[in-house]
């Protein structure tokens, strides 16, 4: 696909400096891309790449255009215009309808005609894959399971029975839906497990990395919201709720019947424990655990950060102390005040 | 499946109040059971929730009968004896012995009669699986691998070369046992590899979540014992060894040769370091790093709660002049002292 | 496989005390060790096993090798002896050259001769596969992906479309190498998806642990240097760069355009923050949190080790009131001055 940056412009509700026939037919980054590729500036830091670059064209704020000869496009949010730039001339390869002759489709599932199941996936009985779905290679979707329309596994994810994925979801490869909640009682010295019976519900324009979990709910359901977007290797455990638009980083845990709020963020590797709330609009930073529930939005953390280990060792060692410290400086102060009156008097 | 609550209570040794002949067929929660569904009271918060259920029965202890007039049964431990029912109740789906057309199986694997093999599903030369297995879409047994009696292996799990699963066990989608661990010797700049020749052994009724992964042990075994459970994308490397009925949440890493005792409880995304011992009966609190021998039985943890951020970044910043604030302690403590022998003087 | 003494001692470039004739078949640990084969001596705490052992013979450093009468080979690394002797001893399975008839071939793609392509395997259009490569079952190999010659991938591994694989990489079980970079932009409160173009590329000699996840790059590559050892269940993030050499342990973390130097070091569960650099021969203690580039070389830690959890809770109070007790620790330094100079006057 290529089109002249008028018609690009266009599409982006962008300001096109320059010339509006020029070609453009993929973007690249500042450093690297050639005359039919568009580049972007998102801030400052890019300026200096910018005075080099051989882009056919640039994205950029209007803050960043006054000293930029070439052919640019002017956009209120460069960022987001890009992102649109990108989708439009890099469409997701699409494989042709129909099913890969070593697919394992069960008579009693419904797929759209307009959908694609790759080779070594499996369909089970009751089933239901929605229109243009991309069912990627070694996927496998449970018995009663529920795909939405246009949506797309990469490959090799698993959806277990009875889940339902809603619509224009993306899931890379080796994602869960559906697994077992970690739910077991004590006897004795042994555990009882304890049936998950519940189902994993995801909502429309979800997105789920690499290798992340997303177990059902013991009873009821576990659900996540529409366009939420979570990356690899997260764990979301029986229960859980997580409100729209709320995004996720690597290597987060949630724990079971956690409910998290709308449009909140969650760094990396943090962990919500189990059974409490979060408010919409909350941040939690990287590395963090949250164990109560945060009722105000805004932004929390609890974790510290890496220095030279010999000063680490000193800092850990003196809070071992503080508890002394506490009770010395509360002395002090006793002595001191009494040595006060005593001068006083 | 449905059995009159007369049955239920026989077999799960409950009290019985109420209709003897009502018909139950499912477990739900409070909130959404129905005239045929059988509800639970784990805790006084189930309390309100009970006082509008409309269940058909409900499991709870006798101290939260007395204020209910409809059909109860009354356990000494109403989780367990729910647990016990939604097994029952809700048996897992089970295939039909057999291979799938599209499963590979070696001519010279042993694989039992009442076992199923399911569709992309590959058995190695020398593997054995049990009476009653039922191997899931697209799972790996390598060669020579072992798996007992009554095991499910949901599905996509790889169990590598020589590894042994043991009876009733149940490892879900994405779990691979007996990869490589993680050993190098340096020499010069480069790692060489050490190759990993021992294996990975579970015990019988062993759960693995999702995407977990155990490595074999590098010349001696990974063992896990009878009755562990483990959550998903948890870390076990090579030699660990982990005693009888202890339960690991999620994402919980533990490194090499580690031995973990009986019973205890690791909470989400712990660490353990390597070459350490962890005596019977320990529980580590979630996100906590154990890094020497815990001897004795008891709770032990190392983190922090999420506050919000502001106050966090003072607390921080406050931490790094700790060491400064001792020493001033000390210097006050000093001249005070100096000060009182001045005035008694 | 089975070699005499003296031509062990030979390849390993060790002095050989003992029976050169003495046949050596494969490596056992000290306690396990028969007649045929080889155990090590690492340190020191193993010499209580070498009083007792039954090894064939023994691989050791001069300074252990005095007090055993048995055959002994004595090297100046016996570590590294001992993992070369293994690997001579105990070469990896390899399937014989070809493809299963399972898998799934594009005829576009082009598979070396001598690679074999394992059971529901696939691998796509323009995708190159290596001399010697052992594609496992249920592998994906995108289109146009390259693996170098003589790589392993040992099961289920996933390279997406355009990513590269170098020479002599063992990729294990569950590895996905090219999902899509997390990376979005908000436009009110939905998160606009920015499509994932680069690559990731992976050097020679890379080892990849289990369910382990890279993604591939923004615009630009994802790079893994050349000797990277990646172990399971790790996530790099779009962008990242890491020098050759260096070796990341279970669970870490590394968020997008972080870079990394060479020989570095990263303990299990670390993260490493977005948008930082870390200088070669860096060492980050477990689960540790990098949150500023680190330009020095060094061990760099921010973790707390695991204490029984009523002495943790005190401390862990005792942090919440250290702001106070700092500023109370200045007012006693005040007037204590006062006082000093009022008894002074």
């Amino acid at each position: 696909m290529s089109l002249p940056l008028a018609e690009l412009a266009r599409y982006l509700r962008a300001e096109l400096r320059g010339d509006p026939d020029h070609r453009i037919s993929a973007v690249a980054s500042l450093n690297r891309a050639g005359e039919s590729e568009l580049a972007f500036v998102g801030n400052a830091k890019h300026l200096a790449a910018l005075s080099s670059t051989r882009a056919g064209a640039v994205l950029l704020g209007a803050e960043h255009a006054h000293g930029y000869a070439g052919n640019a496009l002017i956009a209120a949010d460069p960022r987001l215009a890009f992102a649109r730039a990108a989708e439009l001339l890099h469409p997701p390869r699409r494989s042709a309808p129909g099913a890969h002759a070593t697919a394992t489709i069960d008579p009693a599932a419904v797929v759209a005609k307009s959908a694609w199941i790759g080779p070594h996936s499996i369909v089970e009985a009751g089933a239901s894959i929605g229109e243009r779905c991309q069912i990627g290679a070694g996927c496998h979707i449970g018995a009663g399971a529920t795909i939405g329309s246009d949506t797309n596994l990469v490959a090799r994810v698993h959806v277990g029975e009875r889940c339902t994925v809603g619509s224009r979801c993306l899931l890379h490869p080796g994602v869960v839906i559906g697994s077992d909640g970690f739910g077991f009682v004590r006897e004795d010295e042994r555990w009882v497990h304890i049936p998950q019976l519940g189902r994993a519900v995801l909502g429309d324009d979800v997105e789920v990395g690499a290798n992340t979990t997303v177990d059902r709910g013991a009873l009821e359901d576990t659900v996540i919201g529409n366009g939420v977007k979570l990356d690899n290797l997260i764990q979301i455990a029986h229960n859980v709720r997580i409100g729209d638009h709320t995004a996720i980083a690597a290597q987060v845990g949630v724990a079971g019947s956690a409910v998290i709020g709308r449009r909140c963020t969650v760094g990396g590797q943090a962990a919500i424990m189990g059974h409490l709330e979060i408010a919409d609009d909350v941040h939690v930073t990287a590395a963090s655990l949250v164990t109560t529930s945060l009722r105000e939005p805004g932004t929390y953390s609890s974790s510290f950060k890496a220095v030279p280990a010999q000063g680490w060792r000193r800092a850990v060692a003196r809070l071992g102390q503080l508890d002394g410290m506490a009770r010395r400086l509360k002395q002090l102060e006793e002595r001191l005040k009494q040595l006060t009156m005593g001068s006083k008097a």
